[in-house]
């Protein structure tokens, strides 16, 4: 089965859940246009408040939110706490656009293109807004967990927009400042991409009442998983032959979805993807820390230049830079990275206190989401 | 007594400890310069992040919010709501002046004029969680009242988002389009001004346990109170000789804050005001939605053409407005308006529970708020 088919199979089965959810909360809302843009956004009405089916993102966050909490017979119960996740993943995308200035996100012309900047930026603060209100409904059910919950995911919901501004930090620094380092770079992405997929399956485990040494498991799963993910993000935006990433044209922020990441690796549905994007994009990611870390003295001086430049880079510059890459252990470096990530989440599973069955079923999300590069 | 001084005296003894409360907040997080932006915004630090002591606003909120606390014995467990509402309202002012453009906040760059306007927006987005942050503070002390007022928090500052869109709405809207209406325009300064002003008087009576009898009394002495302020705004911005009000010269959003608002009818501080500024920026506040509702139809024409303008208007425009309101009930149907909410929170003085020199108190506050117009 292709990696896109087994993330479907995988948690689409819990995607008319969460979005029926979604949708009840926005229906409940005033009538105001604001609602319609996050309804627009998250694919279920076109720009003119008609409902549609459009592809929203994978869903992937709630999905295995929904999934860790099956496994201790609370799914129902975590219903809320899922579709906040989401509300919250898709208000840091609404921002993110703004942000990266990109014009698209899967595929669809993003909110505050349509609608213009002032309301990108408004609906997203009332959509974070949304997510604690989602979160809020749990209250009545769950006095005790509900302050537990609040807290620990409005933590997490800040860490991530900690990894926005380590982002915007590390972009603005020329490639020598001291703070442009590997572990910087890594606590940029675990901040920014890895938090939130942490928190969905720690989260799952907190609404089940779970014990902290098995909270700790779940959190460790999901926080590697992550970084694994993006790491490979990264190998494939320099890498891939397609340039098959989940990255559009821009900015990589908060793992864009523009080409859903449930086709990556499939190559008939390959559509404007720009091979090594990343680096025309100067992207100061893994590969290229390691490479300026570990390239000769001149050639790091050519490196530094070419990363100094304002512009796009040439084809002649990137063609180049592949070519140290190339030359260098950048790609294996990266690779025994994501590796160790991935290692993490998958002894992590084993720690936990579900069946068999259950640990088989996340070790498939694992092998799903992170198939062997070729 | 002058209004600015009555103010001080009546809210500057709670700035201290709200103050520290934030300080403390901040310094508990990391130390990226995200939240160096914060403490610079609001007034603790200069840009580069020196402690310094500049005006951040005049602390109403969470003054309002204490001083009701401590009529009914609990001004100190009112402590984290106070300073929750204030770094709310801080960060909304803080993507206010990116919607706006507006360079200049309490006479300082704005966030995003230092910083740029991503890291504006995600500052704000930090902001807007470290709210929430500091009110689950209390869910150890308070575990029945913490989910209580965090639904409730969390659903005015959404009506206060609201109220933006609403206020992007209207300005976007030709003055003859139905929904540019005293009503709608009613329904925007309530959300956008008085709603976190209703909302610090209810939350204080919520944290101390008082009856839903009581606390809608707080809510109604709050949101009336506010929009009589926000009236009361609109009518000095055309009206007053000095052009003195808190809106800077840009547009008026969130209770600008510029020229502070303690500074009202202080005629020696007057600084860079604009007279009839209002007019210049063709806000559509009560005076103008009156006038035009009231106004011969050849005028009304010539008014609706005046406020189609995409520039700034000209003197010679903005004195033939003033021609007009003058000539009209305008000026005498806002006072109107303005007297129906004054004396609408005055009334819920009476409701209250609390003994005569509290409520004494809190008329004052009415009245240092909203001295008689000249």
């Amino acid at each position: 089965m292709k990696s896109s088919d087994k993330i479907k199979s995988l948690f689409g089965i819990y995607n008319n859940e969460v979005e029926e959810e979604i949708k009840n909360l926005l229906d409940s809302q005033s009538g105001f246009l604001m609602y319609k843009m996050m309804s627009y956004f998250l694919g279920f009405l076109d720009e003119n408040s008609q409902p549609i089916n459009s592809y929203g993102g994978k869903r992937f966050r709630p999905g295995l939110c929904l999934m860790i909490a099956e496994m201790y017979g609370k799914r129902k119960e975590a219903l809320e706490v899922a579709a906040a996740i989401e509300i919250y993943h898709n208000f840091t995308l609404i921002h993110d656009d703004i942000e990266d200035n990109d014009p698209l996100r899967r595929g669809r012309p993003t909110v505050w293109k349509i609608w213009g900047i002032n309301h990108g930026i408004n609906t997203g603060d009332a959509q974070l807004i949304l997510a604690n209100l989602e979160l809020s409904k749990i209250a009545d059910r769950e006095a005790m967990i509900f302050p537990i919950l609040s807290n620990f995911l409005n933590k997490k919901f800040l860490e991530v927009v900690e990894g926005q501004f380590l982002d915007f930090t590390l972009a603005d620094l020329p490639l020598d400042d001291e703070f442009v380092s590997e572990e910087n770079y890594l606590m940029m992405i675990r901040n920014k991409t890895s938090v939130l997929v942490g928190a969905a399956a720690k989260a799952a485990g907190i609404i089940s009442g779970v014990d902290d040494r098995e909270q700790k498991s779940l959190w460790e799963y999901g926080v590697n998983l992550g970084l694994a993910f993006q790491l490979q993000d990264d190998l494939l935006s320099i890498w891939s032959d397609s340039g098959q990433t989940s990255k559009t044209k821009e900015n990589d922020s908060y793992e864009k979805e523009t080409l859903p990441m449930l086709k990556l690796y499939d190559t008939s549905e390959q559509t404007g993807k720009i091979k090594a994007n990343d680096i025309y994009e100067k992207k100061k990611t893994l590969p290229i820390i390691r490479l300026y870390e570990t390239i000769d003295q001149d050639k790091k001086i050519e490196l530094m230049q070419i990363y100094s430049q304002k512009r796009r880079l040439s084809d002649a510059e990137v063609g180049q830079v592949i070519n140290w890459l190339n030359s260098s252990d950048a790609h294996e470096y990266t690779r025994d990275k994501l590796k160790y990530y991935k290692d993490k989440s998958r002894l992590s599973v084993d720690k936990l206190s579900v069946g068999d069955g259950d640990k088989s079923k996340l070790l498939e999300v694992i092998d799903a989401l992170l198939p062997d590069l070729k």
